[in-house]
Order: C-alpha cells, then structure tokens, then sequence
C-alpha cells in the first residue's frame, strides 16, 4: 500500500467538485448528502423512486431530490449510492446520464465484481468503500457524521484516473474517514474475514442452537441465554438480503474464509476429544491475545 | 419441569436461615454477600487467602470475614462460591467443617459433575447455578444487585431434601432472580449450547481471522475490523481458563454441541459451493427468525 499512497501525495491538486451527485438516498446515500450540503456543496440527489422524492427533499438530504436521471447533468463527482445487485447491473438510463467528464465512484462493499462492470462503463471510475453503517436502510436512515474516523477504502487499478482519485481522497478526508489505498482483491478477501465470514458463523450457531432438537434442552437455552449468546449471534440474525448479496458477489473470497474457519474449529474441536486440556488452553490464549489488536483504532 | 414445580409448592414453608456462609468472595460470592446482608441476613464470608480478609471485611462483603474454616460453624445455609476446580475438589477442612445440619448449595456453571460429588459429601446439597455474570472477578468484583431478573437455575435430583431446595429457592427469589428447576444433564447441555459452544465457535473466527496466512490482507482486516466483528469475537477472546474449564468439566455437551455446529455450517457451505442462492437465503431468513427467542426475557 506504500508505494500508491506515495504516487497520489505526487498527484496534482484536485479539482473541486462544483456539484455532487448522488444515485440513492439510502442510509449510505442520505447520510452523505447531509454531510456534503455541512461542508458546503453543491448536492443533488437520484432516486429510483417516486415517492421517496418528496420525503427525501423534506429531510434535507440534497438541495435538489429527482427521480430524473437528468438531475446528473452537471455534476462532476457521481457517488453511486446503490445495493450491490443494482450497482453491478445498473440500468441504461443511468448509464447514459453519466457525464463522460465527471468522476464517478461507488461504496459497494466488495470491489472486484464493481470494478470488472466500471472500469468498462466509465473512463473516470473509482471503486470505494466507506466501511461506515448502521442497521438502518431507506430513506429515513441517513445521518450525519456516519463517516467520521470510519475506514474509506479505495481500490484503484491501472485503469484509475488519479485526478478522479484524489478528488474522491480529499472528499473521504473531508467527511473525517481515514482514507486507505488496496487492491480490490485484498479489499475483498479482507472483507470476506471480518465482514461475511462472521455472519456466516454467527448464523450456523443461531440454527444449531435454535433448531435444537430436544425441545427441554432448546426451551431452557433460550431462557438461559445472555449477552454473550446475543453478541455472537448478531450479525448472524441480519438481513438475508445482505447475507445472501455478500456470498453472491465475494463468492471465492468467504469460501476461502470458510475452510481456513474449519480448520480453526477443527483444532479446538481435536484438543477436546482428545481431553488435551493444555493444547485447549494454549489456543484460547492465542485467541486472547488476537483480540485486541481488533479493537485498537 | 412442570411436576417439580409442583412438588415445590407442595413442600412445607422453609426455615429462614439465621445464619448464612459464602465460601469464596469473587464476584459471586461477593454479590450474594452484599444483597443478603441488605435484605437482613447475617453473612459469614470464608475466604481461603488470609490477605483476602481485610479487603473483603473493607468493602463489606460480610459482617465477619476469616480465612479459618471455623467461621462456618453456626451457619444453617453455606453457598459454595467458589471455581469449578475447587468446587468439584473440595479441601478436606471445608468438608469437615461443614455442619450436617446445615443447608449446602453452590453456583458452579455446570452442574453433572458437581452433584456426583457433593451429593456424596452432604445429606443436604442442592446443585444451583446463578447466571448472572461479568467479566470482573477476584474480591473487588462483587457488585449489588448481580442476580436481579437473571436465571438461578436449580438442579434437583433423587438425592435432594426438598426443604434444603426451598431454603434455596426461597433466597433466590428474594435476591430477585427468576427460579428455574430441571435436570443437571439438560442444564448441561443448554449451558453448552448457549455459553460453551460460542466461546469455541468465536475463538476460531479470532483464531482463523487473526492469522490469516497473507499479511496484507491480514494487517487490512485488522484496520476493517468494525463492531460486528467484535461482537461475533467477544466471549472467544474471553479468560482462557474459564473456557479450558467449560470443556474439561462439559466435555460431551459441548462436543455434541460443535458437532450439531458443524452440520448447520456444513449446510451454509454446501449453498454457497453450489451457488445456491435461493437455498441460501432461506438458511438465513430462518436464523434471522430465530433470534429473537433468544432476546425476548
């Protein structure tokens, strides 16, 4: 990553955006229009739905709300705010009210598949993922500060304009994320580890408890359960949606994760058939220890 | 659970304590210690670290504290609240001055081998388990109000004297917490389930996370790693001790529990080699389902 940090500090200034656009008003979507407008910028905002256009336009989260592709017309930054499936197949319209001149980028949660279907639509495409999120979606889900001292990560590649680059930098910087460079394979594969593969272990463990199948022993786990059984099993009890997206789109990446987390478990698994109580606590230490370095940032 | 509770009610009113002895002032004895002394009771707290008593005498853990077993003498209600090493191996000058007239209780989290032992050791012991629980231990730890709307769950068997189970069972209401009755062997298996289960199953996901093999998508997913993460990491980067201690002492529980895991993983897997989405998705719309049983109390 230190060799492309250097390369961007060499970029030439960027030019600043006179008007920014944005295709949906999501949580992802709404709450970065709200910060713009703070920092002083021009925004407009697309939405795919009519109706969302007035409630959009009374929360504030553009000065200008449509569902009129040609409200893009003259902006020269374009963040495409959208759900992955319709961010890799995006629809004609769009496409077409894409100014060849502005910068485009995204904040799709997994880059390679975005960048294979960009790079081809668009001269000045950037992939990014700000990694900040609630639980929230819709228009109602925007907030501001979403973004502060939260990871942005950007994937570019031999095909990256580093103008376009460093407008969306300095942009990142602006909203208070601290701005990292990565390919899209490392972004993906890092993502499948912290993001998609927990929610696949989390998951597993809600059904083999939940789905136990004597009913006394599955009646008192349930009365029994604490904020330990709830921590481990958040992500897992997510939206299907999202879960089943992550899989769709980062396919090799959470397989990957998924044998060397089976070889993990199958480690611990050993040492208690084996009652090797020493191996056990040698490997819940090194867990321990792993865990802070998590946390620290 | 129906007919003991039945047979609970059927049994005569229990005789108040006039005297109770806490053996071991960590966090849950040292809890007990202050709620019963708030509620009127006279608290006899026996410590087996001579520099132990005056810090415990100092927070008020008890009204008299010792390191000398002799201070159980007079108390008609003992509460072992000790580790679950110490528990199922009992020094010989506490089982001595245990009086047999005496009411002998403990809070140990797994309760198969506990009975094994103390049901040989004392006419009148009743196997229980507090849940209420934090990660502070040691004599600053106790706390009031730990048991408050938690599970006490009791763990009645042939050998239990019904009056000793009400002495219990009343104390426990007094202290607030919601009475449960079963076998020690469903108890076991639930505990597995719902707390041994997803300290292995978070401990790999540290483990497999935090050593991934390549080092830049390792140090990248460090930087990533947001609150689902850790969250779904939590209780695997908890005291290695504690987790040795689940396994060594619910040694098949849990190892029914990992293979029940394995097989629900297994499923989630299957779908995503063979890209089954559809299959997929529904595994996750049943453990987004099933969650919140586990929140609703």
């Amino acid at each position: 990553m230190g060799r492309k940090l250097e390369k961007e500090h060499m970029a030439p200034i960027a030019k600043t955006p006179s008007c920014i656009g944005i295709v949906g008003l999501g949580l992802i979507g709404g709450s970065l229009g709200l910060d713009l407008q703070s920092l002083g910028y021009q925004v407009k905002g697309l939405t795919n739905r009519p109706h969302n256009v007035s409630r959009a336009t009374a929360r504030g989260l553009a000065q200008e709300v449509s569902s009129d592709q040609q409200i893009l017309q003259n902006c020269d930054l374009i963040i495409l705010a959208l759900p992955l499936n319709k961010l890799l197949k995006p629809n004609q319209k769009l496409i077409k009210a894409l100014p060849k001149s502005a910068v485009i980028t995204d904040v799709g949660s997994i880059k390679g598949p975005v960048l294979k279907v960009w790079n081809e639509l668009h001269p000045k495409f950037v992939g990014g993922h700000p990694m900040a999120g609630t639980s929230a979606n819709g228009v109602e889900a925007g907030e501001k500060g979403l973004f502060k001292n939260q990871p942005w990560v950007a994937t570019p590649d031999l095909h990256t304009d580093p103008q376009a680059l460093k407008m969306v930098n300095e942009l990142a910087i602006q909203l208070g994320s601290s701005w990292l460079t990565t390919t899209a394979d490392t972004h993906d594969q890092a993502v499948a580890l912290i993001s998609h593969l927990p929610v696949m272990v989390s998951a597993a463990l809600l059904r083999s408890v939940g789905e136990e199948a004597n009913q006394e022993i599955r009646e008192l786990a349930v009365k029994l359960a604490s904020s330990g059984f709830a921590d481990t099993t958040r992500v897992g009890g997510g939206n299907p949606d999202l879960g089943t997206a992550m899989a769709t789109f980062n396919t090799s990446a959470i397989l990957r994760g998924l044998s060397s987390y089976r070889s993990s478990l199958e480690k611990i698994e050993t040492a208690i058939i084996k009652e090797d109580w020493y191996e056990l606590q040698k490997e819940l230490q090194r867990t321990q220890a792993l865990r802070p370095n998590f946390l620290n940032h």
